[in-house]
């Protein structure tokens, strides 16, 4: 992608208005545009980044044998009345059709699923199976806050299993905290799991995953070496104390929520009577668990854990592109030309070497602007083509995470490049 | 996919008030679920069609240079009222917040884009550009019908241009229909291009794209050897009369519109007071086209475009998968051990080779009930392994689109089917 094509560039400055990291470098980057409070448009450098986080999400959820489908957001009041939920979640936006009718707008997915579910499992035999989609959720906030992070309007993955008895749901749930954990060292988290309370969802056993970061809201008594947290507000354990798990010393940490997943049992198959013939005979009641990772706010958290007072660095797995090429401008038209085809020849060789790769070719910005954006965006590795790098037959070299930079002969830059991206 | 697990099988009858053949094909294959009147849950086989759908409308669009993004669903009421279509629109859901603010649920995204390209637009420079986004659309239809081809949610592609001046945008347009007949063509559909009103949109130039099927609900005047067409409706010209294009002789067909395209003019850039500056120094108004392709109702198009008595014909680039393997069942156990070996060799093997496969692995069917499904599901290759072909070291192997099975030596089966699939 060459830069100067791209629709949604950096700003010059961050929205006022911002007030954690992952608004003010998403919003300045061009990553995203807020069209109101809690709600914004994905621009063509987000959504790549929202992409590969899904992506991730899916084949986490693919793995574990989850399929894939695609609920209404629209869901009728009926069900929503039978799960008793209809007048009881202050979130739940409630739609009246000129029909005479009146839907919900999901803000998740239990009464659609449910009886989704039961029309198409009637035996033991049908018995265990897990759906998941990755759709839009809507939640009417009282107060949408911190960027993408908490929003009237998001991304979600969530998945909903379905089972004969209680051990096997809790391998089924034991397997998915695993590819939870799983698809967040992918994108690059570090997270600790955290027993917790179901809210609105369950009485039953829920758990949820919180990415270590000091701008987290939450705080937690958790384990350095292992997964191991607690959620301070209602921790059993102190600092200091040996982990259960691993014996590691307790220690204070703070953590952002990216993801929950609940033992629900019968609270849903219970409303809408749902059962399956045993392998007795006898009609039994079907278990269920649902696990949910918001993928939006994924990648604020991702920005959140990876970041400078320059801007983004992205992890290579989710980063929208794995090159920033820059090329410097020449007084010397001569020069100049040669500066041009150097670039396009590295760009063009990238491609070709299927390595992603956006390109600065902007011709009236000084390098210190072209810089600042780079750091600004976050790619994992900044190419730099000047007069003085043509001068050694060379390409800037420097790494987002590196303060150091380095020249790389022009012949080598495609196959290094390719090292870097595979590493 | 082993058919045994698959989450959303056939059901045995199409449901009763399934009036078109998409509805009743897609429901009854276990395609698509019917929630409510006009929204619908994609089952795993559903959405793999749809997402093949979508990515060739996505190849489509890149290969124009537009931008992909993604807009909110929840958008302001002021940017309706600034189109000053907050009330002159019928099928606009409206939500009432909690926190005392109104808002649309988009059914289109005018109001979302213009002020964002605005945002991001300040000279002749930087036009024109287009961006789209494949979404979730709303609709508060009084009456949803015809299956997925005219649904209360749905999804649409959505792609909107902008333009320094008439010229650029009558360009940018054609190429866009182009775009569109290609896609259209790769979905396995036959279009007529129709010159349309506006509706709500626009007083200025639009087509409609009107894909042929007996089933359709609009007559058109259109011509056999090009993608000339009218709407009966307002047709200057008659059956019989030569084409204005390519002379050839106009026929009456049926159609169902499976998008449209519009030139917006000034339309939304004037409420929006959306101006450039151009290369002479002065404001002028920027100019739009709108460009819509409903994704749901595509898959819903091919079916009543591709289906026989029996079931769906899918065309090879949007079938769900390639091919649909069924294993016969033997009274003889080490036979019947034969059969599951080999149709389990056959469908690893085809996986090996990169080609979707179906095995229909279920124990309790008869064949013709598996045969039923097979033509039900509309995969386009039958494969069959049974103790008559085995008894030929054979598969048996019949298109969807032939009446004709033959045998197919195991040892070469795979090669041919990637034979088939690439064709």
């Amino acid at each position: 992608m060459r830069y100067s094509q791209l629709f949604g560039k950096t700003l010059k400055s961050a929205p006022a208005e911002a007030e954690s990291a992952n608004a003010k470098y998403l919003i300045q980057g061009g990553f995203v545009d807020q069209e109101m409070a809690g709600v914004y448009t994905w621009l063509p450098l987000g959504l790549r980044v929202l992409r590969k986080v899904e992506q991730i999400v899916r084949e986490e959820m693919d793995a574990l044998g989850a399929q894939e489908i695609f609920m209404p957001s629209l869901q009728p009041k009926e069900y929503w009345v039978t799960t008793n939920r209809w007048e009881g979640v202050d979130i739940l936006f409630k739609l009246n059709s000129q029909t005479g009718k009146e839907y919900a707008l999901g803000c998740t997915h239990e009464e659609v699923v449910t009886p989704l579910a039961q029309k198409f499992t009637k035996s033991y035999k049908e018995l265990p199976f897990a759906v998941y989609q990755i759709n839009t959720k809507f939640r009417d906030e009282l107060r949408a806050k911190s960027g993408v992070l908490r929003g009237r309007e998001f991304r979600m993955k969530d998945m909903y299993s379905f089972h004969t008895n209680q051990e096997d749901l809790t391998a089924f749930y034991n397997r998915a905290l695993e590819a939870y954990v799983k698809a967040y060292t992918r994108c690059g988290l570090q997270v600790k799991v955290v027993q917790a309370s179901g809210g609105i969802f369950t009485q039953n056993v829920s758990h949820e995953f919180q990415a270590l970061t000091d701008a987290g809201e939450d705080i937690l008594i958790a384990c350095p070496n292992c997964e191991f947290g607690q959620n301070s507000e209602v921790a059993t354990l102190k600092v200091g104390e040996a982990c259960p798990k691993c014996q590691g010393t307790l220690a204070q940490m703070k953590g952002v929520e990216v993801g929950n997943i609940f033992d629900l049992g019968t609270k849903y198959t219970d409303a809408f009577d749902f059962t399956f013939t045993a392998e007795d005979g006898t009609q039994k009641r079907v278990l269920m668990g649902c696990y949910g990772i918001g993928t939006t706010r994924l990648v604020g958290s991702i920005v959140e854990t990876h970041h400078d007072e320059r801007g983004i660095v992205w992890p290579k797995s989710v980063a929208p592109f794995q090159v920033h090429l820059v090329s410097l401008r020449s007084k010397d038209a001569a020069v100049q030309a040669t500066i041009d085809q150097t670039a396009s020849d590295v760009y063009d060789g990238l491609m070709r070497a299927g390595i992603e790769v956006v390109w600065d070719d902007r011709a009236d910005l000084s390098p210190g602007q072209k810089f600042a954006d780079a750091d600004l965006l976050g790619m994992p590795l900044r190419l730099v083509v000047s007069e003085k790098t043509l001068a050694e037959n060379a390409v800037e070299w420097k790494a987002r995470t590196s303060a150091e930079a380095r020249r790389v002969p022009i012949a080598e830059i495609i196959e290094e490049v390719g090292t870097f991206v595979r590493e």
